[in-house]
Formats: C-alpha cells, sequence, structure tokens
C-alpha cells in the first residue's frame, strides 16, 4: 500500500469517527482541529508499522487514530502556550474561540486518545496504552524543557537533542512501534520500529531547523529566518555559543530584521549550515542501517522506506 | 475500616507515589497541587467500594489514586479557566509558575492518572478504562456546560442539574463503582453503587449550593452569598427565574454586596430555600433506598453509610 492509500483509508476512518456531542462549544473546537488538515503522518506511521510487520491494517486504524487525536491536543494546548494566532492559515482554536475552551477541547480530546485505544480489541492493547502513556509524558516534558529553554542561558547540545525527540520524534516512534504490536510483531522487532521512527523523525526536525535558518521563504511557505528573529535556543545558536562567544551579542546588538542575515552569515561562515546537515544525515543514515536489520528480520521493509523518502521531500 | 483508616491508607499510598521526575518545571506543580490536602473523597470512595464488596482494599490503591490525580488535573485547569487566584487559602498553580505551566503540568496529571490504572493488574482494567474515560469526558462536558451557562439568557431546571451530575457527581460514581469492579462485583451491583454515590454527590452539591446562599460565613468558611454577589446561574436562581420575572433585575439593579441580603430575603420569602433543602433531601433519600437494595444483595454497607453521613456533615 502506498502512503496516498494510507492517507485515504485514515481519512475516511476520521469523518466516519467525527466528533460529536454536546455541548457545541466542546466538540466544534475538537471537530475544527481534527479538520484543519496536515500529513497525518502518525497514523499513516501506524498503518505502515501494522503492514510491514504482516498485521491487517484496518484493525490498526482505532490505533492509527489515537496517535492523530493526541497529536491534536498537544497542537490545541501548544498553541495557547505559544500564544499562536494562526495555524494552516486559519485562528487556532483559543483565538476562534477561547483560552477555557480551548484548554477544555485539548482535555477532551487527550481523553479521547485514550478511549480510541481502548475500542481496539487485538493484540497487545496493554503494551501499546502503556507505551502511549510514556510518550504522552515525555511529550509533556519535551514542552516544558523548550519552555524552560527560552529561559535559561545555557542549554547543552544534548539537553537540546533530548528536548525535541521527546517533544516530536517520541510519537513518531509510538505511532510506528503501536502499528507493529497490532500485527503481533515480536519485541526486537517493536523496539527497531520505535528505534526507526526516533531516527527520522530526528532527522526531520535537524532539517525543519536548518530550512528555518537557511531555507528559502519559498520551499518552506514562511518567512525563513523565523528562529533567529526570536533568538531561539535552536542547535544553530546552542553550537555557536560553543563555538563563539560572542553569539549572544549579535542576537542583543541587532534588530530582529537586521539580525536574520547576520546571524546567516556568521554561522556559514562557521561552517554551523553543513555541520547541521551532517547531524540530520546521521540521524538518517541511523534509520538506514535500521531498516537493513529490519528486512533481514522478515519485514517488509517498503512502506518505511517510502516514509523516509517522504519526510525526506523537504530536504531539497 | 472507617473513613479515617481509608484516609490514611490512601496518604500513605500518595506519599510512596509522589510525582517526582525531570523537568522540574513540570513536576513541581504536580507535587505541590496533590498535596495541598482535601477530604480525598474520591479514593476513599473507591477503596469502600472494594471492601463493600468484599475484596481487598490494597488491590484498589492505584485505581483509588488515578481519581485523586484526576480530580487534581480538573482542580489546575479550573482554576486557570475561572482565573482563581488561590486555592486552600495558598496560590493556585498558574499564579504560582506561570499558565503554560499549569496547562502542561494538568496534561501531565491527566496522562498520570490513566498510568496509575494501567499499573493496576486486578479484575476488570479494562472496564474500569472504559468507565474512567466516559467519566472524564463528562468532566469536560459539565465544565464547558457551567462556562455556557454564564452566557446563557435561560437555563433550565434540567439542564443545571445534568450540568452538575458530569461536573462533580460522576467522577464519584466513577470512583465507588470502580472500587466494586476491582472486588469482581457482578454489573447490577456496580451500578447501584455507581447510583449511590451520583445520588450522595447530588444532595452533596445541592447543600453546597444551599449553603452558599443561606449559610452563615462562620459555617461554611467563605464569605456566604458569593454566588449571589457573582450572579451565577445556581439553582435558586434558576428556580428563582420560573417563579418571579422579576429575578433578573434584582441581579441588575444592585450592587453585588446590597444585592445579597435583598435576594436572600426575596428567596426566603418565595420558598426557595426550603425548596432546596427538599431537593437535597430527596437525592439522599434516593441514596438511602439505594443502600437498602445494596445491602440486601449482600454488600456490606457500613462504609457507605459512613460516607453518607460523612459528606452530610455539612448541611448542620
Amino acid at each position: 500500500m502506498s502512503i496516498a492509500k494510507y492517507h485515504q483509508l485514515y481519512s475516511e476512518f476520521l469523518s466516519q469517527n467525527a466528533f460529536v456531542g454536546e455541548p457545541n462549544n466542546l466538540y466544534e473546537p475538537m471537530k475544527y482541529i481534527m479538520e484543519l488538515g496536515g500529513k497525518r503522518i502518525r497514523p499513516i506511521l501506524c498503518l505502515v508499522g501494522t503492514e510491514a510487520c504482516g498485521g491487517k491494517v484496518e484493525n490498526a486504524l482505532p490505533v492509527a487514530h489515537a496517535m492523530e487525536v493526541f497529536h491534536n491536543f498537544s497542537l490545541v494546548h501548544d498553541d495557547i502556550m505559544d500564544r499562536a494566532d494562526q495555524r494552516r492559515g486559519l485562528p487556532t482554536v483559543h483565538k476562534k474561540w477561547n483560552e477555557p475552551t480551548a484548554i477544555l477541547a485539548g482535555d477532551n480530546l487527550l481523553v479521547k486518545a485514550y478511549e480510541s485505544i481502548l475500542t481496539y480489541s487485538g493484540n497487545g492493547k496493554d503494551e501499546i496504552l502503556t507505551l502511549f502513556s510514556k510518550t504522552a509524558t515525555e511529550v509533556c516534558e519535551g514542552q516544558q524543557d523548550d519552555m524552560d529553554f527560552a529561559d535559561r542561558y545555557e542549554v547543552s547540545e544534548a539537553h537540546y537533542l533530548n528536548m525535541i525527540q521527546k517533544k516530536t520524534a517520541v510519537l513518531l516512534g509510538c505511532s510506528l512501534a503501536s502499528g507493529a504490536i497490532v500485527a503481533g510483531a515480536n519485541s526486537i522487532i517493536v523496539t527497531k520500529m520505535y528505534d526507526f521512527a526516533i531516527a527520522i523523525g530526528m532527522s526531520f526536525q535537524m532539517m525543519d531547523d536548518y530550512l528555518d535558518a537557511f531555507g528559502s521563504s519559498e520551499s518552506i511557505g514562511k518567512v525563513s529566518g523565523g528562529d533567529i528573529m526570536e533568538g531561539k535556543k535552536t542547535w544553530l545558536y546552542i553550537k555557536s555559543c560553543e563555538l563563539s562567544s560572542e553569539t549572544t551579542s549579535w542576537f542583543s546588538q541587532y534588530s530582529a530584521e537586521e539580525r536574520v542575515s547576520f546571524v546567516q552569515n556568521q554561522w556559514r561562515a562557521m561552517g554551523l549550515d553543513q555541520m547541521l546537515l551532517n547531524v540530520a544525515n546521521d540521524y538518517n543514515d541511523q534509520g538506514l542501517s535500521i531498516l537493513k536489520d529490519l528486512e533481514e528480520m522478515g519485514v517488509s521493509v517498503n512502506g518505511l522506506r517510502e516514509i523516509l523518502e517522504f519526510l525526506q521531500v523537504r530536504t531539497h
């Protein structure tokens, strides 16, 4: 099955399982955020995981749905915390409604994510619930770390990588591994599937940092240099501090707009652009190496390879 | 076992299972709210439920803990929504830390509530998880209803009762019923236990409305007439609108302070104080009637009777 086919399969499930209920002010925002679109990468990963391990994709749908619902819960609450006004060109939930409603709609999405797994009755339900809970806690920890970094003078590279792993990669790992569990895969394969998704998730996230700093506005669909304008503690900022003690002064001397091209030039001169690409490539190579192991263990890796290429599109 | 004994048992479990983790800014607020105290009525109900149905109380501790953790999640988020500065005389989580941290700490408490049930490995784990999820959604619905009522011109008595049942009573029902499930009770007993807790919860909540309007400040430990000052859509307000079309004008003509004694007098003259006591008593009688059924079905109702009396203390 191709990614487009998985996407379609999940979209049909989603439209058959749209959130409805009373009061409207609780369920409309839940429906709204779920229908804002997106790549649906988490449910797709789950379905790919099931098929790769010889399971029936349809069985995984409630689990796949839980991953997407959880992701949307985190978007609604993160948008409040980050004071984001827009998402995908439309008002965020707390802007379209209000903060109390956005808090509650997020809460109910989190409950509904668990509930979706509870409706599943196949292999390893308890294992999936336990992995999902561990993941949910890590996502909270990653978001708090991210907020804490803004106020901190110094952040280590290791701590930064740990933060983005928790904030974004672990849910990809949980999605793919849960799919494998649905198919009844053994624990060695489940762990490798998890690690594969973490590796490609980290690679993707590093490329996201790269493109934000060095990509053209057209290629990324938003103004480039956003992180530099914000003075965000990204991998580039952290590495720059390690290599040059003047880094912080660049961020205090210039206005946000003037800063972008100055810092871009400094970072290019320091070779940070290439170093970041190398980090992203290392994660990608890790992913490829795990893929090889999985293939040798009898897993059908075509879908996983397609996912890897799908997530790589943005690097070019 | 007496209520004091159940309280002690749960308190010991809680101190052995205090939330610890990194980052501190996530786990400290979770620990803080859990240690603010309170009656611990929900975990006590769960333990009472287990013992009443002949189960081993110790087995129910992780489930009992989940009910208390969920309750604390709802307190943290409700305090943000209600803009409450204090709880039990101490700053609320979003005041002591900030709103983003309070949102996240609440989210992680919700996850930890599920996780606590996941560590339980006795009777009816799936049944408990499903009841708990249904309850969690109802609590969200009740809170949204409560917020919606503030902006609504007319609220029916039925809708108001449904709101407080969801906002407060269902978690009591879930707690007691889960305890019965831990003991392996049959579904008829589980349902009766649930209904018993709903009835005494509703009675308690009605008495809370009564005391807020008519209780002396000393007896309730806060300024009486708070709901009248706020113009809150309580049972009394709703019934008053049904009986007198002048009700809304009383709430717009006077200043908040002058309004209290005026409205109290009007409501007493209309007999609303006694009508509300009657509603509370009806719920209490429902509870007593269910208690009798349970006793005839072989349930040890001493603990349930003690709970009923414990919650009645505030009526005198």
